[in-house]
């Protein structure tokens, strides 16, 4: 197989080939995990949710004190990124790290921070989802579980154990127990035919596209108990890139509800 | 002020000037913090310690189910790289990354990891530290409590917690509120006369000058409760780089036992 050629990069200001782009061995983003990122999804050459993805961007740089970027400087690079790679479908990543410092936790007063949007033309896949719980909890007092860093050992380890027993992707549980939310995804269970998710105080990232069928009164948020999640009459997982019916749950069916997995798609990706 | 030329670094096998050397934008170290590392006192013109800290790179690669660097190939690029910057005295930092891989959390089953060293000439501060406790847990429950991962937001925020307050460096304590560490080192508590320290289930790093401590016999391991720290007879930090006794906690004064600290120093870094 002949991979195609890498896609253009945009990194701080300027397009660039993949191979041009270059990060800084001494990013902060590299050494330490030391930043945020956010997933779009492209849909008919646009980034869809925009504006909400540069919220929720902006307010993880504030939990880290970084500043956020400038959201016109950001749009102009989506814009000419997606030209670049002549992208209509698809994703995009947008990277922000405190950028470079010196040896040491404690950032320099004048770090000046490194972003980079790539692009892939790939769309996720949206088949069925078998869903196995991991050991790895998420830790929900942490003020880290409710933003989208680059911290993300606990969700690949929990991803790789989802995979080491053929399952497509792994539940995560709070460290009280609770249901958090899976690798990359929101959770969503069917209870008594309403779609519930998990609050964010358990653990639930506050997804962008959680955000938009919450406001939209399709998704109540509520505590949902291992227990009870096991008796949902649906599961499914959504983030920004899709949305996916959970067939399985530790090896056993769940129910499936075709109605409501297309009515949160009709609203979360129109 | 004129900053002095960068060091060379030591990249993936070859010595590269700082600007030479290029983290490729896909590396899962920049984008996921999926990895490892060690940081290295150096002195006498060698990396003290350094079969310890292989070992524990080794088991943190282990946990992330990533191979291990070549030990020999390490060794000889640590030679390679302090005798390029004619370091004498300072330290080493080993990072061990996944590699690059496409989008997604599942790391490739072909991922060839990365492996950078740097070097720092600055010998740390030994300088006595006031000790603020941070609001950010140690999530003793996690793996990841166990080895040196790149997800080190934790300790930079509650490092940045603690310089908000004008210490120098911040006490984590873990999500049942025993104490776990500080921001980057062991903490140690003279109770009875007797050094104790966290263990690794409290939420403790397993730190290479700790252990070499506690199997000289000089360093007891034992739970340690906020109230039996603020009536220790004195308090330390230490790490690979150093021994620093606390002389503040949370403002309040903290006993000095100078006899102690010299005889953990003269153990831990002879």
């Amino acid at each position: 197989m002949t991979p195609s050629a890498p896609l253009p990069v945009w990194l701080d200001g300027r397009l660039l080939s993949a191979a041009q782009a270059r990060i800084d061995p001494a990013d902060r983003g590299f050494l330490l995990g030391d930043g945020v990122f956010e997933t779009m999804r492209v849909a008919g050459g646009r980034a869809c949710h925009f504006a909400r993805h540069m919220d929720r961007l902006a307010h993880g740089a504030a939990v880290l004190h970084m500043p956020p970027p400038d959201r016109a400087t950001v749009a102009a690079g989506v814009q000419a990124l997606l030209a670049a790679c002549a992208l209509v479908s698809g994703s995009l990543r947008l990277t922000l790290t405190r950028g470079t410092g010196p040896r040491g936790l404690l950032p320099p007063v004048d770090a000046v921070p490194t972003c980079l949007i790539t692009a892939t033309p790939a769309t996720p896949p949206s088949t069925p989802v078998r869903l196995v719980t991991a050991t790895h909890r998420r830790d929900e007092g942490s003020v880290l579980s409710r933003i989208k860093s680059l911290n993300y050992l606990p969700s690949i380890l929990a991803r790789m154990e989802a995979a080491a027993q053929e399952a497509d992707d792994a539940l995560l549980l709070n460290n009280a127990g609770h249901v958090a939310e899976t690798s990359a995804s929101t959770l969503v269970a069917c209870l008594d035919g309403r779609p519930v998710t998990p609050p964010v105080h358990d653990g639930a990232l506050p997804g962008t596209v959680r955000g938009v069928l919450v406001e939209a009164g399709l998704l109540a948020v509520g505590r949902i108990e291992v227990a009870t999640l096991r008796e949902a009459c649906a599961i499914f997982t959504l983030n920004s890139l899709g949305a996916r019916e959970v067939v399985a749950l530790d090896g056993r069916a769940v129910p499936r509800r075709p109605d409501v997995l297309a009515a949160l798609r009709a609203c979360a990706y129109r």
